[in-house]
């Protein structure tokens, strides 16, 4: 099962590592390189943290004894990002460095006005994360099949580019390839933006009463499960990638003013149709997100209901696998006072129809 | 396993119950109620719909030969409702009626204005639909296990309030009693604005590259999941609960105004803290929404790597069952162009760290 248990094979990561900020991804990519035999050294400004994450197994302190690193990994917060890959630069000339930072372009920008030689630096992004961060979150598994984003320029040494490169692949990542523009500008919308808006949803829950609240279904559940992300960390990565977010949220805002003018006088010539509108373009946007494994498939979805009772869902999983039926998405909704539930399984629209009727012969109730 | 069979008792709903509009809601109340042995009758504007409903088994055609229904329910589309509700009440003067809209207060306003005397009407909504429409959807669970909201006023006569309850409990739903205008708000909050800020945020997508889409990650595929509903149901649900849902929307307008403003300058006095404070709003929001079954007990939450092959998540959860460790809640994630996906499993806080323990021992990765 395990992507990261050392296998006997020398590690693609030659040389040493050292991390700059053992939090939950510094001491995340500690585990999994530490994990393929790779020397990993740490360094954060908290000295607790730099012991937590050794005590974690991410790597050891870094000695005056250690030779100059091969790669050096900053995984500091966003707004001292800039700082630490200058004063790494510095310090270690022929390492390469790079950082993980969720924004890439104004940490690039900020380098690039300072005149430094960013030759050694190629700026990264995995596309990965957890609620709560702390090398106490921190696993070897953190990247496993996610998207990693490495930004090269013309001048970016082949070596330096395929050192980091390595460094993705060993942590089961996927490397893709943007500049600092795409990169930010991709995340403004697919994360950043989200966020936000997922936030400011949330908030209007605050003055509710319990039994308006009471009612709620999967629909706000959604909605609203990112809005309980860390505010200091996204407060930064607002901040520094304002020009995108801002964009998008301005774009959000002329829709949400034309919406709310519609909605005040739904009987004016043109305002349902407009609202219409409105919601048809959000069918068509979502639409556009792929689905499982980068397809853009459509499955159909079956429901079961099912007792809340251990085992249940197993025992219906293991009748779909009997069945010979594979489950492409799986979500579980509960009702609110009630010990049942549903599962909703997608599968292939040419399988539907015998997966219901076969589910159904072997007394599930599907709906 | 099903809550609806015929298990040879007398149904609680005594009488003949005659069902306008034969979609999802109608067809599925139909079913429901045939499958306790409840003789139904159909209706709908469209004969069709009718004859499709009636070969799902939902009921039968009214003919002129049945007696008065002890109860009609009423399940067109929101902007209809009212004359729909009168109409009935001037054809079945004796017969309770009731309807399912997604909105109370505008019909029952209506209604009101005209003069018409409600005491045979009890307005309901059961909170249950599908993301797509029509009897062909029909299910007889559909409401099962959800609340059902009832709206009576002083004047509702007792038996005619319980007709409706039996109904709900018949169909294996929780009555819930709320007057018009707390259902609006309710609903305005917790079903209407998150459907309306999930389509503008889904709208978003529509002129972003492939590239960037391709990043897209849990987050936003959970906000604008429900972006996919149906623009012409929504249109009219969003209208007719108008005051409810731009009161929303402009609280919300504000909020968006003000992070604009602090992202545009967030060097500015005040900018970030104003930031992290909307941020943080959001966390308190989200933290308001009951977990499964009405309660805010928090759970842990195990991440498990699972193979992509049928039969694995099965075998997850089987291993789980043996463990005797009770699966709270589960959520698959996948990754873009990767054949592993993850499995988060919310268990209680006092068994995560055997649950970890075990998993390892039998060879599961849990991160």
């Amino acid at each position: 099962m395990s992507h990261t248990q050392t296998n006997g094979l020398a590690s693609r990561v030659q040389g040493q590592v050292h991390i700059i900020g053992a939090g939950l991804l510094g001491a995340s990519i500690g585990l999994g390189l530490r994990s393929h035999g790779v020397e990993v050294t740490l360094e954060d400004a908290s000295p607790t943290t730099v012991a937590l994450a050794a005590d974690y197994g991410a790597g050891r302190p870094r000695s005056d004894a250690d030779p100059e690193p091969a790669l050096v990994v900053i995984a500091t917060p966003p707004d001292v990002v800039a700082d630490v890959i200058e004063r790494a630069l510095t310090r270690f000339p022929d390492a390469v460095v790079t950082d993980v930072a969720s924004i890439k372009l104004a940490p690039f920008q900020t380098l690039t006005e300072r005149g430094i030689d960013l030759t050694n630096y190629v700026g990264s992004h995995p596309m990965a994360g957890r609620e709560r961060g702390g090398a106490i979150m921190a696993r070897a598994d953190l990247f496993a099949a996610r998207p990693w984003v490495i930004c090269r320029d013309e001048e970016t040494p082949a070596a330096a580019l395929s050192l980091v490169e390595s460094v993705a692949l060993e942590l089961g990542a996927t490397p893709l390839e943007m500049t600092p523009q795409q990169h930010d500008r991709a995340v403004g919308l697919v994360s950043h933006l989200p966020q936000a808006v997922s936030s400011l949803l949330a908030a209007r829950l605050l003055d509710a009463s319990e039994q308006h609240i009471g009612l709620a279904g999967q629909g706000l559940r959604d909605t609203t499960r990112i809005a309980s992300s860390d505010p200091e960390l996204w407060v930064q990565i607002l901040s520094a990638n304002r020009s995108s977010v801002v964009e998008g949220l301005e774009a959000l805002q002329l829709d949400l003013e034309a919406l709310i003018g519609a909605l005040r006088d739904p009987e004016k010539p043109g305002a349902r149709r407009h609202i219409a509108d409105l919601l048809a373009a959000g069918n068509r946007g979502v639409a556009r997100i792929p689905g499982k494994h980068g397809s853009s498939e459509r499955f159909t979805t079956l429901t079961v209901l099912i007792d809340d009772r251990p085992g249940q869902l197993a025992a219906l999983l293991t009748e779909l696998g009997d069945l010979g039926i594979n489950m492409e998405d799986l979500r579980l909704e509960h009702s609110p006072g009630a010990q049942i539930g549903f599962a909703e399984i997608a599968v292939l629209p040419e399988v539907a129809e015998r997966a219901i009727s076969d589910l159904k012969e072997r007394g599930w109730t599907t709906l």
